[in-house]
């Protein structure tokens, strides 16, 4: 077996960690927590079915490689709650050396590649990246819309930091972030969102 | 909210359910089971990552959302082990039924294009299916080589049977069949693998 093909395995059996890296996110019918892959399996899976409401016109491709790699750092980084402010503020400087670790198994210039499209999913700065980070927004808000918003509720999340967050959604789809809205307001009115 | 994109959100939803779905193979470090949706982000990670060996020029996109799909239909189906020959008889009625049910939660040309998608992989005659398939045979055989073939000796599966099916994978990678050719090898010698 060469070199390349021997880093790219190792690297494939590598993220094969991220199975374990739990989120504060439930399944639907209020299941076991997710876990960062199946959360991205199903990112991808969203991404081509609901391509047509991006803003821009997107790479397909492009879009589903973001969204299956963007939490593979957390294998060494740990999920950070998006509404846990003390874990924010370490974040980024978990994450990149997390990036460098993992990300290095591979060939230098596929390291490179994934490096690159990890960076542009966080920067935002893209149609694809933007699209993207809206379907990261949508998919938590239709599992916790199923459970009730159990995990709002468990976590004293206000419906002005859910905004905080969704309003974010509009820069990758104007549609996506009008349904997000509509789902918002029936869970403030339900009383599983506090106002 | 408009009736498509409820469709659609209600598939979403729908297909969470494929995180409940658990197959034979083991995750890395002897870990607990894998289930459908961890092992299709894993396939679609390998596409990208691996997509130089292909035999034949390949839509990334499309060997990318074939990988996502291949087993939403086990929501209803359960898993089919590869190696157990009662449950590979009913397959195909029990994964027909199930995909008709499932996908035509889809506004209906959506439906027609993830029932053409899901077909095409099983067809396994285009270029993307059947790179799509060599993944499918390389992803559980990295991870059961790195337990040092638990899943194989848990089901007294030969060296024989693990052909018959690897064999397949000469359709969409030379290069992937080599290599899995030599990982088989190593484990027939280390008695992981019964001849």
């Amino acid at each position: 077996m060469d070199e390349r093909i021997q880093k790219q395995l190792a690297f494939a059996l590598e993220i094969d960690k991220v199975k374990n890296v739990f989120r504060q996110t439930h399944l639907s019918n209020a299941g076991r927590s997710e876990n960062d892959a199946e959360h991205s399996w199903h990112l991808a899976v969203m991404a081509y079915l609901l391509k047509e409401y991006a803003n821009e016109d997107i790479d397909v491709a492009k879009t589903m490689i973001l969204c299956l790699i963007h939490d593979i750092v957390e294998i060494d980084a740990g999920d950070t709650y998006a509404y846990d402010d003390t874990q924010l503020q370490t974040q980024k400087a978990r994450e990149d050396q997390a990036k460098q670790r993992i990300f290095s198994l591979l060939p230098k210039e596929q390291a490179d590649e994934f490096i690159a499209l990890f960076d542009e999913f966080e920067a935002n700065e893209t149609a694809e990246a933007r699209f993207a980070h809206a379907l990261d927004n949508l998919q938590p808000l239709i599992l916790n819309d199923s459970n009730d918003g159990a995990d709002w509720k468990a976590h004293d999340v206000t419906a002005e930091r859910i905004y905080k967050r969704h309003n974010h959604t509009k820069l990758g789809s104007e549609k996506l972030f009008a349904v997000s809205d509509e789902i918002i307001r029936e869970n403030i009115q339900k009383g599983n969102l506090k106002v």
